[in-house]
């Protein structure tokens, strides 16, 4: 449990300045109170305030998605939608979702049993339970990467994979490249889905040759580049985007064992940034999502929701991060 | 200049309470105190806390739209925008804008020399000079029914037309209509190529026919519909999708001169719903776009750009209103 010297040793302020903030003191700026209430809420420390009774309560649900530390992707995510409810007097639930759960009991039951007033969905996949309640639903929810068609109560958040990509592919075209493949993550994923068809796009509006093997569908993880390296090497391929960053890390070695030199044999580009990118050899050239932005926009939309605006997406814009794993191609010898 | 006197009549209570909603007394509940101000906003009513020094200011521009009474298309979207900046302590500045304005400034100029903090731009269209700066803006910038790529500063704010127009098409299907033709606004405007796409997209997935004769571009008022009617109905169209609800109401009435009959020999579906649409002999069927919740909406993106979370779209749903200018198709003869 963090007190309040954890959160002044954490932002270099004194505690009676943090005690200002938590208690609304007028005599402190209103972005440094933010900053000690989003602080407060990020190390867990909780005032009678926040605990109070006529606060809203809210679920996060999380499947499929790592969110334990800052390393993970889920992490932000999930502070920023905690962070901006709070703000808000909203309660946040944090629930790890499985299959089972959710074969056991329907999504509007679980919800009204525990009073919450709405919920925010962070990786589903498809073929999930409660994914085709959805259609129906008429509890305020928010997905996190996926759409649900024609439900005013629920609404899509995530990133704009159609410019996220075609910065991308604009950033490797400069550099020379015109063979470039598509590590995706899993079929049956909504944003995998939507990548593959921004990938499309992209290719298809530079005039670059694209192809079904140039873009081979894997898992979210490392291990997933080693089924698909070799035969996009032997096909001339100049350079790589991945769908996400593990799988940018699972190419970089792949390529290390195979004495495949990054960035002068290939060129590779990660998504997410997750802070394992910066720290690869080489560092990873990757499409950025703001993932505490991202959380925060989750509650937003989930609070417009509540008050029955309908709305259906809100999309975020990614940012290309150009480190060290992208170089111009080696001219053909 | 309203009075509380004038409050307390719209919302049938008394003056003591609208009173206590303008201070903040709490002893009313939230929600009423909500509405009084909305009301307050409305009316024009301003209290010293509302013109207060510290409030920043953002500019709202209007083009190509009218505004001035709740009958017409911007009026709602404005007001909804106002409402809610107020209750955010941002002071409002409606503005409305002008082709000779636009080419006399510079958007950022404008914007700097006045102190606005961010802009919401209503009715531009494609060609209009500030869009081209738009890609360039570094001042938060909110379009409705307008898209920029790749600028983190600026948003787009909108209906999904697609499914507006997909419910519209698939409730014409269920009466047996396939000769579905989309008489449709202005060419050059992002908002009349979403819907034309949505159109293609709708028709093709359907698996009805349509052809570039059965989607003709007009503009967005009743005269449009003159033009294309006699030709619609010669190809055998047996329903019209209309670009907004004016023109809608131009084909009702040039049917009516030519002696045919709404809804048994041609079905009408509006878009926006307009307060007009429901007055309409017959009363018509359309897609409605909630302005109220646009402008809210429109607002609160703008406001999360000014927080730095850069979003890209914001989209709301429509929602496929049922009166009497559709009818089952009639039987071919």
């Amino acid at each position: 449990m963090a007190t309040i010297k954890d959160i002044a040793n954490r932002l270099g302020i004194s505690t009676s300045t943090v005690s200002k903030g938590l208690n609304g003191a007028s005599d402190i700026s209103e972005s440094l109170r933010q900053t000690v209430l989003d602080t407060a809420v990020e190390l867990g420390y909780t005032t009678k305030q926040m605990r109070g009774k006529d606060r809203r309560k809210v679920c996060l649900f999380v499947e499929n998605m790592d969110y334990e530390t800052p390393e993970q992707f889920g992490y932000d995510i999930i502070l920023g939608f905690r962070q901006v409810a709070f703000r808000e007097n909203f309660d946040v639930t944090v629930f790890p979702v499985t299959p089972h759960i959710q074969a056991e009991e329907k999504y509007d039951t679980f919800m009204l049993k525990h009073g919450f007033v709405g919920g925010f969905m962070v990786g589903f996949a498809l073929l999930d339970d409660w994914m085709s309640q959805f259609t129906a639903t008429s509890i305020p929810t928010v997905l996190f990467d996926n759409y649900i068609r024609k439900n005013p109560a629920v609404a899509s958040v995530g990133s704009d994979n159609l410019e996220g990509i075609d910065d991308a592919v604009v950033h490797l075209m400069k550099l020379g490249h015109r063979h470039i493949a598509l590590i995706n993550g899993s079929w049956r994923s909504c944003i995998s889905e939507q990548r593959r068809q921004a990938y499309i796009d992209s290719m298809t509006a530079h005039n670059l040759p694209f192809s079904k093997g140039t873009m081979p569908y894997g898992y979210y993880v490392a291990d997933s580049a080693k089924d698909h390296i070799d035969r996009l090497l032997s096909m001339g391929i100049t350079a790589i985007l991945c769908g996400n960053d593990l799988i940018a890390s699972g190419v970089i070695e792949e390529c290390r064992k195979r004495g495949v030199r990054i960035p002068e044999e290939l060129s590779v580009v990660g998504f997410d940034d997750i802070p394992l990118s910066a720290r690869l050899d080489p560092p990873l050239t990757t499409i950025r999502q703001d993932r505490t932005e991202l959380g925060k926009s989750g509650f937003y939309t989930l609070h417009s929701l509540i008050n029955h605006i309908p709305i259906s997406r809100t999309m975020l814009r990614p940012q290309l991060i150009v480190r060290k794993s992208t170089a111009p191609v080696r001219p053909e010898t």
